[in-house]
């Protein structure tokens, strides 16, 4: 279905936060003038799919409801599908409706494009329309787009994301204020900074999907979030983000995707030592940031707001916009393209500098012990510092770039000895050299 | 002309530095491999128009060279003019005869767009083809696609931008070594970081093209390099940069640009103090970075390689891929809107904190003199040190926020008082609450 003369038709699935957000938006007079001006045509909105119809919706009319989906998007006449509605079963077959309709389709799902981005765009190719989901990935960062196209000739090296807002506040409060993580989670909750389950996002879920997302378009991969290894931030300490610090490092929860050899690519979700002097070292609270290296580019660092209504709502209508602009120009966006000779390498086969403090009995030969165990698995110790704690001693190490399986082998054996009291948290170590 | 079945036919204007690497690339088996892939054709390079074809160039067949520029665009049947010849006459009308010819252009001439941007554009939409320009502006940062595409739909507010390298790692290695601006020029020459004549650099005209072409992009505005008030940085002294730290600042030239008002504009090239925490004091050496404001957006900020030749041929080069990925599909970049509403504000309107340094005599009463003259142009003191210097004072101001006209004023009068021995930099001041 072709844009009417007159106008774009917009339908939208969901209206939770975002949604009447984007709602109100399109309602409000004053910004409909602005976003026809930037659009060439004014943003009609025909209906809105909701799970309930009967709840009122401050400032959006009742009429425009509708529990019906399915006859909204196949059936509405729609020019773009907006679509926020999360993640639930079906939405991936509503998309599908969308592109068989001829509608373009704008979408924030992280859940579903990390799942499904390869197979959902080729279908929205396959149709001639668009997928648009810079809300997506990293709020108002228009990360996606610049890998989209701006990036779409380089040979990209390496990305390095701080692609959740809440582990990068929690982390950046304890290290500034040398607090505990259960403390600093307690009143990031308390104040809404944290969801009241704060699982997807401290144990690096969210990270992992926005990761996949990131990847597949930067090396044209097919990564999926099951694709991606993942280690959240909840057993960090005071202590680790102390000792990093005394070694001229911070620590950030990273999404790292990069290139290995010539068809290679890992990617994965981490606690990371960054370099003090490092450009992502210096994004601070709920901000997100992206750092991208490329064989001609060099160092690119996009920063700006994460998570939250304003700057999701502000990504979807900024796709939104672009969308309506191309089915109005009879165009669309190019799409990504997916290399066929890509490999994943097997997250054991990943090699990095770790950090690891383990706790130890203070008694002679136990150093000696430990140290056998590293150099049995084939991991070499750049640097240890000991620090005694009554009948206890604290050791840290820092190794030189070792297999992840090596190090995964050399901590569950650590783990295993009776001179071992506790092993803490083991954190990926990004050198000088490397940055 | 529309894109054979088999390739895409790429002409170029120019073979410099920056055309050579293109060329080269073009025609070297793994990069051409690599620009198919991203591209889905093959680019075939079908001239490229010099000024002097006699001179051998390194890697490129003298068969393909050409100093018949105008029968290479009119007649050479390419679907992309790559232009990098710089500010030559006719430059302008080689560009309208490529958009005649049905060719899409990619252009890295800051000076040509600066002063040519509307028309240009207007030009290149008339006839249904692409204009882009990455290149022209910040190099490998795609600041260029961001303000075009991603940020289409937002009212902005302001963009605060490190858009040269050379003036930012003289201003950088100052401040962090303690030196003069002459002594770090000297080097920096030496060493081929500046123009043997630094002149455009230092005293901000390369900025202000920049400034104008951004300022255009972000507010719809038609803005040229003539209507950029400019200050450069060779009046600033290592006492400044001492002063500005000591009071919690960096100094950076900026390219600003920021809305006024409802309808009011505001594009400007000045030495700015920024306070420390401002992600922009961050950025060092001969980096560059834009940050942006916006309504909904909030803070956004993209940095990385400025001017040299790897990050401009990168830019060239991944605006040629999307003009042939274009041609390919049948489509255009969506073109940028000029607003008709938009004004630019006289210079002297515009109103800023300012910093301003005068050496004076050391006697009683000269200190009620010169706070007299701030007073009686309306301009308000926010705090004033006095260094002592033998028989002289240097006073260091910090005002509130005036007009700078009325700041303009203060300056020409304190410079005739008897007692004023010597009137620094003046700086404009980005305050906390700015930020």
């Amino acid at each position: 279905m072709s844009a009417s003369v007159g106008s774009v038709r917009v339908a939208m699935l969901g209206c939770g936060t975002v949604g009447s957000e984007v709602a109100r938006t399109l309602l409000d007079p004053t910004c409909a003038d602005a976003l026809r001006d930037a659009v060439g045509a004014p943003l009609e909105l025909v209906g809105i799919a909701v799970a309930r119809s009967g709840v009122p919706r401050e400032g959006i009319g009742g009429g425009l409801l509708t529990t019906d989906a399915t006859s909204l998007v196949r059936d509405g006449g729609a020019d773009v599908v907006v679509e926020l509605v999360g993640n639930l079963p079906g939405v991936d077959a509503l998309l599908r409706l969308a592109f068989d309709a001829g509608a373009s389709v704008v979408t924030a799902n992280k859940s579903l494009l990390s799942a499904h981005l390869r197979e959902l765009s080729l279908a929205a190719s396959a149709k001639g329309v668009d997928m648009l989901y810079e809300a997506a990935v990293c709020g108002a960062i228009p990360i996606v787009r610049v890998l989209r196209t701006s990036l779409a000739g380089q040979r990209l090296q390496r990305m390095l994301g701080i692609v959740n807002g809440t582990t990068n506040f929690l982390l950046t409060t304890m290290s500034r204020d040398g607090r505990s993580y259960e403390d600093v989670l307690a009143e990031a909750t308390a104040l809404g900074y944290a969801e009241r389950d704060p699982t997807a996002d401290v144990e690096g879920h969210d990270a992992a999907q926005k990761a996949a997302i990131l990847a597949s378009l930067a090396f044209g991969a097919e990564v999926s979030e099951a694709d991606v290894p993942r280690e959240g931030i909840s057993r960090l300490t005071a202590t680790d983000l102390e000792a990093a610090a005394r070694m001229g490092y911070v620590v950030r929860l990273l999404a790292v995707a990069e290139r290995v050899g010539a068809d290679g690519v890992t990617v994965r979700v981490h606690p990371t030592m960054l370099p003090k002097a490092h450009p992502l070292a210096a994004v601070e609270g709920a901000a997100n940031a992206v750092f991208i290296e490329g064989d001609a580019l060099g160092p690119l660092m996009l920063q700006g707001r994460g998570a939250g209504g304003a700057p999701t709502s502000t990504a979807v209508l900024g796709d939104l916009v672009a969308a309506a602009r191309n089915r109005l120009a009879h165009t669309t966006e190019v799409a990504p393209t997916f290399a066929s000779n890509v490999h994943l390498l097997a997250p054991g086969d990943v090699r990095s500098a770790f950090y690891l403090a383990i706790e130890v009995a203070d008694r002679p030969g136990v150093l000696a012990a430990v140290a056998r165990v590293f150099g049995g698995h084939g991991v070499s110790i750049r640097s240890m510092e000991q620090v005694g704690l009554g009948d206890d001693a604290r050791l840290v190490f820092l190794t030189h770039r070792a297999a992840t399986s090596d190090m995964a082998a050399t901590v569950e054996e650590l783990d295993s000895l009776d001179a071992v009291t506790a092993v803490g948290a083991l954190l990926h170590v990004v050198e000088e050299s490397d940055t």
